[in-house]
């Protein structure tokens, strides 16, 4: 549809009647001249707190049920959202995920969304209501609600920008844009006017806060301009777009740091094929997302792999890795929290050899050890104790000229 | 289906986590022996909170959107029983009411059920799993959340016990069953074992709040035996049934009254046909209930019309009439919010004539003024000043020998 936006709200921007009301007057600001599609999340700590409710109940409460519950958050934030809109004397529909045609899988409380169907969306933006859809939530093949995990709602947002071809998507938040390293950790840090979705995805992958990297990746597959900036500011944020050349004279755009990884090891693997299968196998199979992985060179025949997982997801990893040692009659599963993963991101290294050299050069000047290493075309991660994150991103952002 | 109960909880038996594990083992005892559909409403005070919320944002919200807002009450209900359920080893599933094959009219905040389409609910039953639906609820034409208004779970319940063939609908609330009058305000009063559809009926009309007049002419419609108990005993409670003969040799089997009335007069109103249509067909379309109605005797070509409705409507009405009034030329618009209904009521009235006479001697005696009289076979309702209200109940309760 022609002179579409997409517009996303997350959970601190609704989480009160005067923050609604804030909303409702940016949505209506911008529906004078283009039609209008709203996503937003459920209000405030809302999700947290009906999980925390649920889990009051029941230690594991069942995944199709904490999804029926999960649904009324954003549920609420649309209603309340098109209430406000209404009563400023424009017209506005709020629609569930279901009813704005979003379709999911059935894996709950992590569905990945299947196809959307815009049809009632676009009906209702044909009669020139404003549009509000509820995120984080689709439709799955039992009628049922299913959730789209941690950062659904930038995800709905993107896609339904896809499928509806609007000219942008604008994510809402709570900082002013997609900034060069941390600005709460690092002053120096500077807001960056555009950065490809490759770089975004590298950022995203590497804890970056902004957006999770599903999100980015549709953008990218559906070439959805993307827009993050600030909820309580008209300032202009940050473009996520296609890559431009100009681009690549900046060689690292980005140092990002991610507290939430853990590292597990495997010890003592026999050496034969299907091994790496069986495990990562076994992980995916309980939806435990893996990051890196190294396997040690084989010695006599025996092998140790170690991976990261998320905080969250390491004593289930922990349980599964466990078991298939025991099976194959491997050593002992050993694991460490107190690691991070620290990244510097840009498309300028594909064609500036030795930044992963000067990277490791600046560590070793720290001392500061590497535990494990990570590269892409665009991308150098590193795990080191988490105790050394902080210093380690001031001295990269430094080192290579962000500031 | 056979052996089948239909069991019904309100807010206050869901409000918190302790009271759903409460309801969960109730349920779980009965499902031994019996398939079990469970009704839920939206906890504790969460309805009125929600519609304080939407208040906050707007005067006067749009109905439809108040709806989506307030279908998330039951929803988080059913999702968090659910999970208790399931906690304990049974098999449970929880449908919102448009899951439940809720099928209701268009009129939003208030809607009426159209038809029920239990398929769903059928089916898991035949997979032995409790199903728990939300109450107060249903889909409408335009595939929307329509709300049923108040004593809508109750409605909800005794609708699905008749679709399904129930054997009993139980009704679980904070009090023991259904009493002569309000144990609250008189201590003599005595819980009754067994009352008809129609005695209840006349009960519910006049403000007794164990249940909506509309759910048991459900209840009397379908034939539909309700069980009124107590949620946090095995007592047993008040079964409405049918009537049975020997109910007759009791003339009055209960004293009601109703604080929550409003008495609006139109003065002076010209006499000529169509003018009470007029009146009341501009009530009945903003969905205002009027209760009494009582037209003064012609005085020269004019009458002074007078009405009871909920002191919630009062406003409404009132700028009503002030329109039609002065279409119609008639007078000014009075009304007074310090009135209170008191009823007697027993289907014995039927057959022992004098009741009518004695409850107005009643009243004489004790120096109380009746300002409107309505009366109906098994039923003599009076509206008094509310500030007599206490005592009008009291001796009424003791004359018609209840305690």
């Amino acid at each position: 549809m022609n002179n579409l936006i997409v517009m996303k709200f997350g959970g601190s921007s609704v989480a009160n009647t005067e923050k609604i009301i804030n909303v409702a007057n940016r949505v209506t600001e911008k529906a004078r001249k283009n039609h209008i599609v709203v996503v937003v999340s459920a209000p405030g700590d809302m999700t947290d707190d009906l999980i925390d409710r649920a889990k009051s109940i029941t230690e594991s409460p069942d995944p199709r049920e904490m999804d029926m519950l999960l649904a009324t958050g954003e549920i609420q934030s649309i209603a309340l959202l098109s209430m406000a809109i209404k009563s400023k004397g424009f017209d506005a529909i709020s629609l569930t995920g279901p009813q704005a045609g979003i379709h999911a899988n059935n894996v709950h409380t992590k569905a990945k969304i299947r196809k959307i169907r815009p049809k009632k969306i676009l009906e209702e933006l044909k009669k020139n209501k404003i549009v509000i859809v509820a995120g984080f939530q689709g439709l799955n093949s039992n009628d049922d609600f299913a959730t789209l995990g941690r950062g659904g709602s930038d995800l709905t947002a993107v896609a339904l920008a896809a499928a509806l071809k609007a000219k942008e998507c604008e994510i809402y938040t709570d900082v002013k844009g997609v900034y060069t390293t941390d600005p709460r950790l690092i002053s120096e840090a500077k807001k960056l006017d555009k950065i490809s979705y490759d770089e975004m995805l590298e950022l995203a992958g590497v804890g970056s806060q902004v957006m999770m990297s599903r999100s980015i990746e549709v953008a990218k597959k559906y070439n959805v301009n993307i827009h993050v900036r600030s909820t309580f500011s008209n300032e202009k944020g940050t473009i996520i777009t296609k890559e431009v050349s100009q681009m690549e004279d900046v060689v690292v755009s980005g140092v990002a740091f991610d507290k939430n990884e853990s590292k597990v090891s495997i010890t003592d693997v026999p050496d034969r094929p299907g091994i790496a299968a069986n495990i990562f196998g076994a992980l995916s199979g309980k939806n435990i997302n893996v990051d890196m992985i190294i396997q040690s060179a084989a010695r006599e025949k025996y092998n140790d792999i170690s991976f990261t997982v998320s905080k969250n997801d390491l004593k289930n990893a922990v349980s599964i890795l466990k078991n298939i040692s025991n099976k194959l009659n491997a050593g002992p599963v050993i694991y460490d929290e107190n690691v991070a993963k620290v990244s510097i991101v840009g498309i300028g290294m594909r064609s500036h050899p030795g930044v992963a050299a000067k990277m490791f050069k600046i560590f070793s000047d720290e001392d500061i050890n590497i535990q494990m290493i990570s590269t892409s075309e665009i991308k150098i991660s590193c795990i080191i104790s988490s105790k050394d994150t902080d210093r380690a991103v001031k001295i990269l952002h430094k080192k290579f000229g962000l500031g």
